[in-house]
């Protein structure tokens, strides 16, 4: 395997499986300088943690996180910053039954097929469990892009199966969405998304879904127009999320049945702000790879679970067709702990593009 | 500017501006060996190229790409290979008004900001021209592919405007889409896309549309599973692509409202073929980041072009609010050139995994 | 900072500072299937450790290092693999002195112009100590070039201040090199380095010195010509190690007085062995950036330690002019302990190289 | 082949073989901005080109470089540079005798088992007319360094056989170093030096020598200390000069044989300029892997030119020991022309350090 680290100028290298002794991550190219609120990367860690409510998977982990270089003194050094995540409710014997057998549409046949050695336990190194390190290094950068660029990340689950909540233009308050634990910021359609999710996980089932995420206070300029595109590195990063099946920025798929005419965001200027902008915003923010200084909007789609506790057909590693009932724990639907992942590398993603060299605006 | 090259292994390094002596392109890491075809490289050009037909813009270049090293007598040493195409048919002339008005959906305005000197005839650098160089480059990633690996790309218009085409699971012939001038497999669709186009065009207007893009012959395990996975690196090259707005894999944003149970696709085993497959593709023949043997399939989002004849309001370099009317020479859509740069882009993009080291099955 | 990590195909990343909780590494890229001997990495981590003899720093630390991912049932996995090693003897109290003034050839001032916050105990990140993830990860990177490609590296100290050992064609042995506390194969000359260290030491001084290394088993082309060059990339490998003000292939300096006609090593071919080489080796194994085949010769001169007990004239961070006697523990001499980090770098190195995708002779 | 391209934030891309169309280069990451003094660029081209003078090689070649791309109203525009140098004067049939036999010190023997297809015309791309490019994009760096950062380069001949300047501190004027078509500064010293080549050439030999080079006006602080040391990313730039042999750094080699108490350089506050330097510079301007501010000093060690009229033993692509006696056009003593490719890879290293970002002090 090789491509564990993402990020030209602030570069962040992923490690660990899921039942070994440490998840973490390193962080190389953050600044010098900054006071780190180590509660709030906590905070961020629980956000994302296992067992924090009835409907994600019961493992239960307090992901107390440790940084442990790269900060003296309650600040950054400016040296690469490793954060370490023990393992400690690992139940290894629970995916046993799994050692020999491959779950549909799970990576762990294509890690035996490519590797030829593979850690069962717990899906190894393809287990999401690996984002706990992601979200304490994005937890650093949310809290360096609030400090010098009053730059804002917000996710929310938009969908869940059949059950939508209301798109609107308006940005939801993270108190709204906090309080779902779905993560749906309408507390109607957040009922109805738990009791779909319920009812999936009664059923030995999973559910597919939706978020959305919007990133508030960008100047104008983020991104390298050719081959870092401000949505290419986005969409490179949560790509890169487990699950993950399709992203869109502004208005997305719809653009396909557009004119020209109605598509455009004419340029307005503020005399009052002296700020440049757009009178709409169907874009999401982003033209020609920069941003223009309006929310960028992203949608990204997510497929169900693939571990499910149902019968499926599949094959096992003597290439005989066998039927699977999947144990272990396993979140019936990804999406209300995928939220603050979605925002970590949201926070990744914008902090290396505001760090590239040679921008005029942005510095 | 920065972040002109793209790929690990096969690196394709962009450069030149719309009116500039030369468009261009290097290619760095492609084996030695390799028979070049030159005429199918030139045919890829030709598929891409301006003026091909009435539908496209109507400057009029016959692109001819040299490939100036990297090839000798007849094949590739080993070496870097660059290509150069030169500007031919460019009227900087029309583009003079558009040097201090910033048209909406453009790029310009953010050059401007960014970079405080811009090369507006035609563009500059941010003109879709600069693809010819990636066509050429992913052209030769073709005759690479092909030959060594047996992988095939076909893309082709889905949807132009609020034209689609019946969507299919079969991929369609090479014949059948170069037969329409749209690059829509299906005669009737694709008269009602010349149509809509023509309209478009008569109302100084523009059409967004779809593209779907299928990779037939990938071997087992082509993808890096954490940061490197191949729908994070085709996402990568292909939003890299301007006027895209979204992509997505296999079942793409209907895997939002279903269940695991009806998406996970099942492990099958060919014991004629010794071939491992699944039994159906809701997954768009990626799992974990990896090719699972089936077909991969995307669907590609673009927006209407932004360069329209109609009026609209925007601001000029002085901060005016202002009319526009952009002249100059676009394509009223940009979809049927676009098809044969997604290809590009995916040759460039599996071949980079392709030779990714460490990777046992795929050698 | 920036830049912690080295490496194109196998990416070692490197953090910790001397006094924090832990120092590490990360290793990227290394291929799953080789079985582990953690013993034979523990022997390496033990050469390079503090306290090890007489003539070295008196810090004590096991420096027994974890690896806490990439590892499974005794196999690496292709996953990274993460090294932690615990700071455990940290006297932080014995650099408090140091906290304001800076040290004359030391980094100290530097880092703290340049980031203007500094870890000052034990010389924080500017420590060698942090070269044990080095070690570590360079000791993995041994067992896959033993098991896999027959290649060895030995360096050792031909150098300490005035002694020089008699410069000789034939590569020491391992045991030769260790049965020697400065790490010098011939005893007689051992004896004497082991002198002027202990009186440097005494004197409150530091010495300067030279280390050689050979690579043997190397196989023919290895190195990529242009800006991958086996000597380019051993070179910025090797300079990146404190101390090292210098570096030489071959015949090294020697170069620059001789003729073409006695430099070039004639090309021969080994009927019996079916093997090419060359009837000397002034190039030290490598020409045109690629190994011949050849044993690969470099010789590094390492400064004396900056940071030395004896009186000295510098400034502290008011700027003002202070006289300076550094406490705290530090090698007299750093070549000893420095001769496993040269081997580990050049297994990294030379291991990067071969995993090059695209290489004919080497895969 | 890989690895074409060095840089990280100012990428060199390097393309081209000696007999091809073209010689070229893409410089990306060049800021928007800079008035080009296209006439400076062509003098150092001129400085580099081939039949200069007596004793270079005698291919005429007039070195015409065109910048196609990112320079728009003679100024830069941050966008991808591209340089194009045509091959005019390529005698490829005096290379005919050398399609199959393998010159002593050269790598077309490794080319040809490397890569099994290769240019053998003049070189093909191991050959050192590649540089051209080089020297093209340092020249554009150096305008850069001069006017935003008064840095200036300067390498001149300390050495040829066994010819040697007398050393000094004093950094030579590049009028004295211009005087001399060896780049030696002392006109007796130089005389003697053209003697040397002129013998060498008449008796179908070459001479290696030493090239010295400065930077001066270096802030403090430019170097990335762990693996981007301003020694490390300059040895990585220089030693992928063809016939580099050895690279040091101030004192270089002869800090082997000191003690600390002598090496160190005390820091010391001028109270004047209000700036930090050293009292004494055997560090050669970089601590830690940082500049110091003072002068950066390197002597680099080049072996005689491979390829040699004199009767020399060899072998054949049969395999076949034989005789050869070299013909085409070659310098009999490299150095005269490695002076400029030196400084402009010291250009392109010091920039790229330059611009990497998150440093405090340099920007």
């Amino acid at each position: 395997m090789s491509r564990n680290s993402i990020g030209k100028n602030l570069i962040l290298t992923s490690f660990g499986e899921s039942h070994g002794a440490f998840i973490g991550a390193v962080l190389d190219g953050f600044p010098a300088g900054l006071e780190v609120n180590f509660a709030d990367i906590q905070r961020e860690m629980n956000r994302r943690r296992p067992g924090q409510s009835s409907i994600t998977t019961q493992r239960n982990e307090s992901d107390e996180v440790q940084l442990v270089s790269g900060v003296f003194e309650g600040k950054t050094l400016g040296t690469p910053i490793a954060f370490l995540i023990p393992n400690k409710d690992a139940k290894s014997n629970d995916y046993l039954h799994l050692k020999d057998i491959y779950r549909p549409g799970h990576a762990d046949l294509l890690y035996d097929q490519k590797y030829g050695h593979r850690d069962w336990r717990g899906g190894g190194r393809s287990s999401a469990r690996i984002t706990a390190g992601w979200v304490a290094a994005g937890a650093l950068a949310k809290q360096w892009l609030k400090q010098y660029h009053q730059i804002e990340v917000t996710a929310w689950v938009s969908q869940i199966y059949n059950v939508l909540a209301d798109s609107t233009e308006a940005i939801p308050s993270q108190d709204a969405i906090e309080q779902s634990i779905v993560r749906c910021p309408d507390p109607v359609v957040s009922e109805k998304m738990v009791e779909a999710i319920e009812k999936a996980r009664l059923s030995g089932d999973s559910l597919g879904g939706k978020i959305t995420c919007a990133i508030q206070g960008m100047p104008l300029g983020v991104g390298e127009p050719v081959f870092g595109k401000l949505n290419a590195v986005l969409g490179n990063y949560i790509l890169s999320l487990n699950a993950v099946k399709g992203i869109s920025f502004g208005d997305g798929f719809d653009v396909a049945s557009k004119t020209g005419s109605n598509n455009n965001d004419s340029w307005v200027y503020n005399k009052e702000t002296g700020k440049i902008g757009t009178s709409s915003n169907h874009a999401g923010g982003i033209v020609g790879g920069m941003s223009t200084g309006e929310p960028v909007f992203m949608e990204i789609a997510f497929k169900p679970t693939s571990t499910i506790a149902a019968m499926q057909s599949t094959i096992n590693s003597s290439h005989e067709q066998v039927q699977l009932e999947a144990a272990g724990r396993h979140d019936p639907c990804v999406l209300p702990r995928a939220v603050p992942i979605v925002e970590a590398l949201c926070h990744l993603a914008v902090m290396d593009l505001l760090l590239e060299s040679g921008s005029k605006t942005i510095n």
